[in-house]
Formats: structure tokens, sequence, C-alpha cells
């Protein structure tokens, strides 16, 4: 039975207040409007910015409105288009974009940036281009977290928020495309734009923080330094790359004075993968006079970091990068054709896999350090989408 | 009479001890060492950082020991040259450089940095690089500034640390290429890249904000902001390119929400040319997102800026710049070539001169913000050097 142009029922793990676990309810998903698409979520990965965003809001996160359907690191199949919608139809694989492309805008049109500007402030308050939201509980509007909102069955976004991928992707591995992965080896390629024979350090060993080791790798990086005071990372990270690994709880001094000790002066490129202002000053530090360049990854919106200013006179370069600097929907087709490639690693990011209803262990296995990433399998036993 | 291989007796401004006006003295000059040369100083200028090095010293800058024979920017004439110099004959006009240019370090190898490490650290405690000074006061040791002390009718420099230049350029010109006019240039054109339509902000405007702004000219940008406390800099910044002028006094505002609201957004590119903390973080916030760049040419040593993470995030660039990321030895006399062309001003920079012995209104002029550089004539009647 066709579901397009229907209200759609399915689960989804709803946020009702900040700092409680989710709640799996039975949500409805309305038809997309003009210029926006219904996609069934087959896979999602817990992200941190999901997490600081539940747990941590006003605190490094800006305060976003509750109850809302968190989730922005997925991959799904279109069920049916809205109005106007020329770029996507039913059956076509795709990767949802919490930073759209729209093709239009000033930025979009500029080389120097991927920050498209389409939908973002409304992204950031949970809603759609219309002001509102497609996703309902129990008749109350449910926030849709920047424009995605994958911990749901289904979910709707504009057309300018999607990638369409090849057929013969697994949605199971792709779906680490739509945040993590690309955030991480994009720092490294497109923002820091390592260049053979460096020295690197990346601070932080998630998944982000492997990602952008694993750009280290690729980029032909001499030594690549993973940091991090979770020694159970590092060998994760020496498999993604990492030539050493430091744990700065095993050093008196502070980890920029041991790294610029490890390397007769500083690396020449460090990635900051936390989010953390105190280990953003760290990097910067690490990094050698005359050309060193730090880049933030990590994510916190409220904080700020301390910047000695003779270290940026010594010829530093502080900079930051939102999704790796990819130009969304044009290069994240080309992400999938590298990893069908082999030419990227995604497979060895996932180290667990948990059915929707335990999603609440996927944050918990985050926050422990558990686990890189753990992949949500919202269609535990395949149902086919109630019409409500 | 050749005074080479001779002590020369003559004048010099000595620095006693920090905080206390200069004292006019006979100092001796001792002949060049191997790889050295002996210069007679013809012009020279009173830069920012001389000021805070006697005045500030330990508050801004870190302390350098005295007493010392200030001055930086200047331009000579070669006198006599140690053994193993070739690059230098006596008569050769020569611009003296803070920063040298060695060829053969792994930083004068790089096409990254201008950074150049050969007597780097001498050169920060006011001793060449036999671990002593040319200069000497009544038998006293007197250290050189930064490797130059130009407030001297002579000085004695490394080989590494001298441009040769042409000989039809006036010295009482070009000498202004020895610092303030080539960093806050070079700023522009080397470190930011600014580039044709872009908007532009420059903070302060002394002679290195001056020279951004000629630079921001040059390099066609569409508007210049010229941001000062003094309004009485506002007509000399709209000679030197500036299309609107900004004193923050007379803004409730921060100065950052003002320009931002100026340009819709922010500027391409702010260039911070006072050496305040404060002011740096304001040019910073006063660029755009996604690709704004804002480069920190004012000087300070011992303090610390505040960064909005979310800042660097959203797509700003943090840099700075050392002598504008000119290589030395090589570009100066380029930049002589361009003010020969009439590319580059250099005459509407010098608002005073004054003799020698009036230096010390140099520098209170240059407190007071009454002058953009006050030219120092080394010899109001020209005498023949004596030998000691």
């Amino acid at each position: 039975m066709s579901t397009t142009g229907q209200v759609i029922k399915c689960k989804a793990a709803v946020a009702w207040e900040p700092g409680k676990p989710l709640s799996i309810e039975d949500v409805e998903v309305a038809p997309p409007k003009v210029h926006e698409v219904r996609i069934k979520v087959v896979a999602t990965g817990v992200c941190h910015t999901d997490w600081v965003n539940l747990y941590e809001t006003g605190k490094g996160m800006k305060f976003r409105p509750f109850p809302l359907v968190l989730g922005h690191e997925a991959a799904g199949v279109v069920e049916s288009v809205g109005p106007e919608v020329t770029n996507f139809s039913p059956g076509d694989k795709v990767i949802p974009l919490f930073l759209p492309q729209c093709f239009d805008c000033d930025r979009c049109r500029s080389p120097k940036t991927n920050l498209c500007k389409k939908n973002w402030e409304n992204a950031q308050v949970g809603i759609l281009a219309d002001g509102t939201s497609r996703i309902s509980c129990n008749g109350q509007q449910v926030y849709q977290f920047l424009g995605v909102s994958s911990f749901s069955q289904y979910t709707v976004l504009s057309d300018a928020s999607l990638a369409k991928i090849r057929d013969d992707a697994p949605l199971d591995k792709v779906y680490l495309l739509g945040c993590g992965v690309s955030t991480g080896y994009g720092a490294v390629v497109n923002t820091g734009k390592v260049e053979k024979d460096s020295l690197c350090a990346v601070f932080g060993l998630g998944a982000v923080g492997l990602a952008a080791i694993m750009g280290c790798q690729i980029a032909g990086a001499k030594r690549i330094i993973g940091i991090d005071i979770n020694p159970d990372k590092f060998e994760k990270a020496r498999e993604f790359g990492a030539t050493e690994c430091v744990n700065p709880k095993e050093h008196s001094r502070n980890i920029q004075e041991v790294l610029v000790e490890m390397t007769n002066g500083g690396v020449d490129y460090a990635f900051e993968c936390v989010g953390s202002p105190a280990v953003m000053t760290a990097a910067l530090e690490s990094t050698i006079d005359a050309w060193g360049m730090c880049v933030i990854v990590g994510w916190t919106e409220t904080e700020a970091m301390n910047v000695v200013v003779e270290k940026i006179l010594m010829g530093r370069t502080l900079t930051g990068t939102y999704f790796g600097g990819w130009k969304s929907v044009q290069e994240v087709p080309k992400l999938v054709d590298d990893y069908m490639k082999k030419k990227l690693k995604l497979d060895e990011f996932i180290t667990h896999k948990l059915p929707l209803d335990q999603i609440n262990k996927a944050f918990d296995l985050l926050k422990l350090g558990q686990s890189i990433r753990a992949l949500i399998n919202l269609w535990p036993e395949e149902n086919n989408p109630k019409v409500a």
C-alpha cells in the first residue's frame, strides 16, 4: 500500500526534556511539503553532538527547543517527494545533510566555504523552511534536530539537505559519512590541507579523531600522533594510522610541551576533535612556529579559548571546520565512491549494533568512551510502515 | 681617512634603563667580525616597538637587557665589511633587517614562512652571532636592539640582516621599508592575500595601519574601513585609501557590532595594527562568518586574547604576520623598486623630521599620536666619522 501523501505512523526516540533519556514513541510523520523529501531512515549513528544537545544543553551548546527527535548522522531511502522536487525519486538511496548545499546562496557560490545559509536559522531551532516540523507525537509538534531527526523511522527534510548516493552503497556503513567521518577526514584534507611528510597531532580519538587520523595517513603524513586521556582508544588509533599515541595523564608537563619536545619544535598540523577550549589551546601550542596550523573540529557553541598572541605572531594559523569543509550535496556522493573503492575506511568505526529501543545504551557507550560508533538499527524486524 | 678596521667613535642615543628617556652619548663601534658589515646609518625612524621596549618592558614585551641602542627601521651605506662577506662592498646602499634571511635554514627553504632562524635568540637578547655587541660606551658593552641598533651613526650587523638596494634610492624615504610600511603592506598582500572587491577593516591608523590601508587599496578592495580612537588620524587614512573611518568612542556598542552592521555581516579581512588583545578580539569578531580572515599585525609578546570558539568554527581564520611575510633580503629591494615606480607611497608617512639629539621628542610625538613617522636625521651637520 502506498504511503505517498499519507501521514506515516512509526517509531521514534523522542527527547522530551534536557537531561532525560530518550523515550521510544509512536510518532506521526507528515507528508513532505514543497521542496521537501520524506525518507525511510535505514541506519543512524549516535554522535557526540546528539549527546551534548541532550545532556549538556546550555553548557557548551545553545538551548534548542524540546521535545525533539535527535539524530543527524544517517542513511535512508526516499519514500516520497513533495511538490517541485526534481532531484529525487522514491527508492533513491540518500544521506541526510545537517549542512545543506543550495547552490544558490553567496556561500554556495564561493569556493572558500561550504557553510550554505539555506534554512540555517530554522535548522538551529528545530524547524523546516515553513517554520514547523513534520514530526508530531500525540498531537504535539516535535522539533527536528538540525533539520534532520534521524532517530525516527521516517523523517522529512529539505531537498537541499539530502545527498543522492549510488544504488550499491551499503546504508549501514555509508551513514557514517553523514557527520563524524566526513568531518574529521575533511578537516585534514580540505581545511588543514595536510601535506606529504608532515607531522600531525590529533587530539581526541573518537570517530572524528580517527577519521582525521585516516585523513593524515591518506595525505601521506610522516608522523601521526594520537592524543587521548583514554588509552583504550590507542589500539584503534594505530589501526587507523596513528604512528604514536600519547596519554596526557601520563605526563606531569602540559601535553603541548610533551609534543613540542617529541617533535623537536612542534607539529605542522594539529586537529582538535574534542570540543574543549583547554584542549584547543593545547593543540594550537603544540604546533610549530612559522607555519603551524591548528584546526578546531570539536564543537562548542558557547565557550571561549585562550590564545597567547605571540603564538599567532610567530606564524601559526588557527581555523575551524564544519562538516569538514565538504560542499555536502556535491561531495558526499564522492566520499561514498571513495569508500566503495576502499580508499576510505568505514566498517572499522562501527563497534556496536543496537536496535532503536536500546538507543539510550548507545548514548551511555559513547559517553563512557566504550564505543566509537554504535549503529542504530531502526528496523529490527522489517515491518511495513503503518498509515496513520 | 679610511675607517676600515678601526674602532669608530660616533654619536648614538643610548637607553640606559627602562622607563627613562634616551641619552645622546659618544659610543665606540667596533669593526665588523666574520660575516658582519658595518654601516653608516643615514636615516632612521622611531617605531612603536622601540617605544614599547623602552617604556613598557615587561608589560607586553619581554625584558631585554640594558643598556641598549634602540632603532630598527633605517637605511644606510656600507662603511666596511668583515671577513667572508661576499655580497656587500663599501658604498652599497642598504636597509638593515631585524628579520634576516639566511637562505639556508629550514624556514628560508620553505615557501610558507619568512621567519628565518638565523641569530634569532641572540637578536632577542641584543647580541650578534658571537655573543657580544659591537657597540660600547665608556668601555661598557651596549646591547643591540634586534641585532640592528639604528639610533647610532654607525652600527654593525650580520650580513644576513641587510638588504642591498639600488643606488638611486633615497635613503631618507626607503628607510621606512625596514619595518612599519613593509609590515602593514605585507600583512595585506602576503598574509591576508586580500582579493579584489573585498571588504576590509584596519584597526589602528599609525604607520603600520596606513600601510595596510595602502595594501588594501592596491589589492583592489571595495571598502576599506579605518578604525582609530584618535579621529585626527582619519584624514591621513583617507589619503592612503580608506573609504570610511570609524571612531569606536563615538559608539555605545562594541566596535565589532558596529562593523558587522555597517557591512551587513562583517568584513572579509580585518587587520589588527595596534597590539592590544581586546582590539584583536574585536578585529576577529568584525569579520564575516564562513571566510572571515583576521591578521594580527600589532605586537605583544606576553598577552593572550580571548577567542570565542564558535567564531572559529563558523569559518574564520586567525593568523599573524611578522615583517609582513616578506623574505627580507630578497624582497625588500623589490619593495624599493615598487616605491621608485610610484606603486608604493612612502613620503606621505613622514610627518616630522628631527635631528638625533631630539629623538626623545620623536618618542613623545609617537606616543601622543601626533606623528606617523618622524625621520631622525643622524647627521644634522655632515661630519666625517672620527676614529677612536
